[in-house]
């Protein structure tokens, strides 16, 4: 398309091949996000909806569905669709973090109330389901609804698992599975069921979306360690809430008699000084698991290009493989 | 069956009619609720749904499929996402109304904390969508998720109209069609969807849930006022929550100027005093709010009634007709 792919980024890219489709999406999330009866809800919503968010999860919607030669009108619905639950689960991830800030404005907890994020996610839950059963394609309704069954779980489970220095590797993965990685997953599968592709590229594109989440969200806990220039982003909100991301997991797995009795402090008790953040990174240091961590969300990015093999040749899946690329190269 | 009906209660009987299903239902309830990864999610739920509620809106899918001649399985599902999707509501609400008792219980969000009620709610709602696509009906996943936006929509007009003395009893039957008919209606309405029964049968089951589902709230915020020896309910709540039920908008509407005073010092300005629910409940005695609260109700109940007449002779659907007379008996 006279595009100089070189010189731009593999998101940007996808944004500028489905950039259509998109524009049909966001018309039908402002066209569902309202309410006749009860105006809080659009006012909540446009607060999220338009903050300029990237629109991954809906953008891999429509370049699953668009790779895999989809047809029909359903697309939008779906990428709608999970662009809903996605604002949903961020509504009520604000008021269960009790989170003041989100891509940099005030969060609508914040702005509004607790009561209002509750129930405007509670609603666009709602919504998420009319949308996707008005595509009539029984196998999308039940990948969608496991993945919202799997986000609450893996969103319960963070909670539980948060400030008890026992969870383990495994525990991290499931919390992320279900936090993250469930809606890429789903995102990407759906496009290959409706576009009616055999089983063996539908298990690929959901292998795909699983992988990508999952290196997503490692890598996004190891900027909350490491930093990052190009966000800008604090360091250190996981451990001041006292998370447990695999960066501390695998420092605590490590750790010595007094390192052990910094965490049980700092993350159990949630007794934190001034300077405990710094002697956090030189313990997780000390025992290399920011590397470890990093090492990790490579191997879940390799992961995904790998899933990619299943698949007949494309631009968006070359596209798609740079993406998982582009994800872990914001680690250098 | 050899039962004495004349003694019993309509809901009582209706349970007798229902048993066998009902714990077919039970059994489903407690497997679907739960986690392998999550035992919060158990814990939270059982605290609910074990607590001796009359399962009502369950019992009213089993009661309107049974009726409809129903040979297939999904009913017991429909029942199950009915009882998960109403147990979900009541944890956010307690969230949302900083509730500390529910049915002389402590609250799940007292018992644990809001986090745990908002995501084991979200948890129900997903797991509640799951066992409604296992039905593989379309309509009936067109009915439930409609009636799952129209709970949320409810339940937001209610937070924005409170305290608001303009609200208007149009704006009262918008929120109570939300927060409790829509659930209603769509409980009986999936009964006669699944056993294929006609259109006018259909509508006809859908518009009983309805009334009976407004009869049914107009009664419980009567009786917030009125008081209720039977219940043993504490008077007053919903005037120190500075809702807006249908006895103080009553009240507003006929307020002369000192009045208006009261309810804009009390329920606008939430500055309430001792004595104040005293003189609230005399204003609306001397206006007749509750008197003409009961008078509609009592036209709700003879609405949901003269629906049933669309339905063939059926010893359910009288049941269904006393169970209508007995939820407005409650107000004499």
């Amino acid at each position: 398309m006279g595009l100089d792919t070189a010189a731009t980024k593999p998101h940007e890219r996808l944004a500028e091949i489905v950039a259509p489709e998109m524009a049909e999406v966001s018309a039908l999330i402002r066209a569902r996000m309202a309410s006749e009866h009860a105006p809080r809800i659009p006012e909540v919503t446009a607060h999220l909806v338009e903050a300029g968010g990237k629109r991954l999860r809906p953008m891999l919607t429509l370049a699953s569905a668009k790779m895999c030669g989809y047809g029909g009108p359903h697309h939008i619905h779906l990428a709608a669709t999970v662009e809903f639950i996605h604002t949903a689960t961020l509504l009520h991830d604000d008021v269960v973090d009790e989170s003041a800030q989100r891509r940099g404005r005030p969060t609508a907890n914040l702005l509004w109330d607790n009561q209002s994020s509750v129930l405007v996610g509670d609603y666009l839950f709602a919504r998420s389901f009319q949308l996707m059963v008005e595509t009539g394609n029984l196998r999308v309704l039940d990948i969608l609804s496991n993945a919202a069954a799997t986000i609450a779980e893996g969103e319960v489970l963070q909670l539980t698992a948060a400030r008890n220095l026992a969870t383990g590797p495994d525990v991290y993965l499931k919390v992320i599975r279900g936090k993250t990685a469930a809606l890429f997953s789903a995102a990407t599968e759906v496009g290959a069921v409706i576009a009616g592709r055999p089983e063996s590229e539908v298990r690929a594109l959901a292998a795909y979306g699983d992988a990508l989440g999952i290196a997503f969200q490692m890598v996004d806990d190891y900027l909350d360690f490491a930093g990052s220039e190009a966000t800008g982003k604090a360091v250190g909100d996981d451990f001041r809430e006292r998370k447990l991301t695999l960066p501390v997991i695998l420092a605590v797995a490590a750790a010595d008699e007094a390192e052990r009795a910094f965490w049980v402090r700092t993350v159990e008790k949630g007794r934190q000084d001034e300077g405990d953040l710094g002697e956090a990174l030189r313990i997780i240091g000390r025992h290399g698991a920011l590397e470890a961590t990093k090492t990790e969300a490579q191997a879940w990015a390799e992961k995904a290009r790998a899933a990619l093999g299943a698949l007949p040749e494309h631009e968006i899946r070359d596209t798609l493989s740079d993406l998982a690329d582009y994800v872990v190269a914001r680690l250098r």
